[in-house]
């Protein structure tokens, strides 16, 4: 039987997503795909660190963790409070997961956990936007040189296939152009503001659902979308572009008559990533952009995000679903273990 | 390099469609994926025979059918007037393309040709849906016990990705439930009754504009979607379900008022097919069906078709593109031959 044997370089939100699964779907993993994965290291910055490369008790971590305790109370053999950097390369893990948070300025700490990590002839499956939005190129040669596999389905659409579909079903086409919608909280305020509320009311609304954080500019001012659209660009399309340098226009204060007057007119206005090829340069832009009744990513409401490939041979192929939260992004992770597990 | 060899068993439209993009992607093919396709066998009821283990030249295969003449005007080496089932056997080939039309109650001549194909152990790359809606099991059984490959990606959605998309992206989720828009035909004309056009009006528009037979009883009466349903089922659920034993209601025939009333309560009609698992029975149905404005199936107008794969993490993710046309359904069969060449 194939075994990975996993280091968890952040707990939050989307590293239990995938250690829910991993626990729910043990079973089905070993007989459908022959794999075996193994817990050998969890380390985040709030609930502490814990590491044996025998095998942690993962349903322990998690309950401990998912009850607001800290991993300090991990009552089963475990050496306690090395570091991320420590965990990665104390562990005899094989492959890191890397969910600490995002920053697109810096890329760090990912970045640093992640060249860390694949240095070590480790293989990387992350969700963190930053390292593979600021330096995709970099990170991807050091991989090839250390003949490991860095993964990072999770950064756009969280579990929504977009790069493992771009990889295996689309792989021999040419993709001529990429638009779409890419972050959930714009998309449900405007989607709101269509059916009356106010910008101010659909944020408060977004925040209160737990959409929006308190401090909204990185989903209103199109930040997160432009870090998408880099990856995109740079990873499917061959651009090398940064966050920073994309045209970019978010909706924050967008005016209900600026919505109703597109709806008025068959319109949605939606908040559309765009990444295409001109005059062999690729390039992107975020805004908000009215899209008419019959393109399917009108119909594209909530929370959902969508993209739409434009192709030479298929014309256009839109995969819709969800693009955040706990188990679709932690899906996002276990879709990676498999690719890393394929080549095993 | 890798090679497949290729017999094309029917040269219509679709197996036109690939052989286009096998010579437009000739160099990519080899550049990309190390991969060389040579055409040894054409075969086709209406166009004729030819045959030569050194190789075939496609583009003048390709240029004297798709001007209207037949192969026997072939002016390059080859062995002329052979039987499908003898460039099945007597060619070099190791794969097949079955591309003959689609005969939803026997299979036929579809299935005769993949049991010839795979017992002689060639993979075999087909978009006929006759033979894998009715013989799925026989045929995987008899591929898995010849160690070949059985591909069929263009059965449902043409070369929007279905079966590759399940098997590669959503491999470790359970799908819970399916429904799509399989038939473009019917999703044209109701598309068109929404703008006011009746059921004959809108019927004699796809059939000028080619989408619809002069006899349309196939799409319009649900067998195409039926058919589909059915290859979801068994192949995607683990279902054993006769395109006959699916509860079908077509669209024949259907008012003006019962779509313009769906609209009013804003909603749309559509032709779903929908297949879910039931006291551990997996069950079909194909039926117009009134689609809510929120979910994204509403959204898809015209030709285009569209899947929604109801899953256990990843919530519903939809994909939606071309269900038809010479290039598209051509893809399918290029991502098929992908994925034969993948393990070569």
């Amino acid at each position: 039987m194939k075994e990975l044997s996993l280091a968890f370089i952040g707990f939050g939100v989307v590293g239990r997503g995938l250690a829910e699964l991993l626990i729910e779907k043990r079973d089905m993993l070993k007989s459908k795909f022959n794999l075996n994965v193994k817990v050998v290291g969890i380390c985040d910055l709030k609930w502490g660190s814990i590491a044996n490369d025998d095998g942690i008790d993962l349903e322990k971590a998690l309950k401990l963790v998912d009850s607001g305790k800290k991993l300090d109370e991990y009552d089963a053999p475990a050496r306690k409070g090395l570091s991320s950097v420590e965990i990665i390369r104390e562990t005899s893990s094989n492959t890191i997961i890397e969910v600490t948070w995002t920053n697109i300025e810096t890329g760090e700490p990912g970045l640093t956990h992640i060249r860390e990590a694949l240095s070590l002839g480790k293989h990387v499956a992350t969700t963190n936007k930053g390292p593979i939005a600021l330096a995709y190129k970099e990170l991807t040669s050091l991989a090839q040189a250390k003949n490991v596999k860095l993964k990072f389905e999770g950064t756009v659409l969280s579990g929504t296939p977009t790069f493992n579909l771009s990889w295996t079903c689309l792989a021999a086409l040419d993709i001529k152009r990429i638009r779409g919608i890419l972050n959930g909280t714009t998309n449900f305020i405007l989607t709101e503001m269509e059916k009356g509320l106010s910008y101010d009311e659909a944020l408060r609304k977004a925040q209160e659902l737990g959409y929006a954080e308190a401090d909204p500019t990185l989903d209103v001012d199109g930040w997160d979308a432009a870090a998408k659209a880099a990856i995109l660009a740079n990873v499917l399309m061959g651009g090398d572009l940064k966050p920073k340098a994309i045209d970019r226009r978010g909706i924050r204060g967008i005016s209900v008559d600026e919505v109703l007057k597109a709806s008025k007119q068959g319109f949605k206005l939606k908040l559309i990533a765009e990444v295409w090829r001109e005059k062999g340069e690729v390039k992107a832009r975020v805004s908000p952009t009215p899209i008419p009744a019959q393109d399917v990513l009108a119909g594209v409401s909530g929370v959902l995000n969508a993209i739409t490939f434009e192709t030479d041979a298929l014309g256009e192929v839109t995969i819709i679903g969800a693009g955040a939260g706990r188990r679709p992004t932690g899906y996002a992770l276990l879709n990676d273990l498999l690719s890393i597990a394929r080549d095993l």
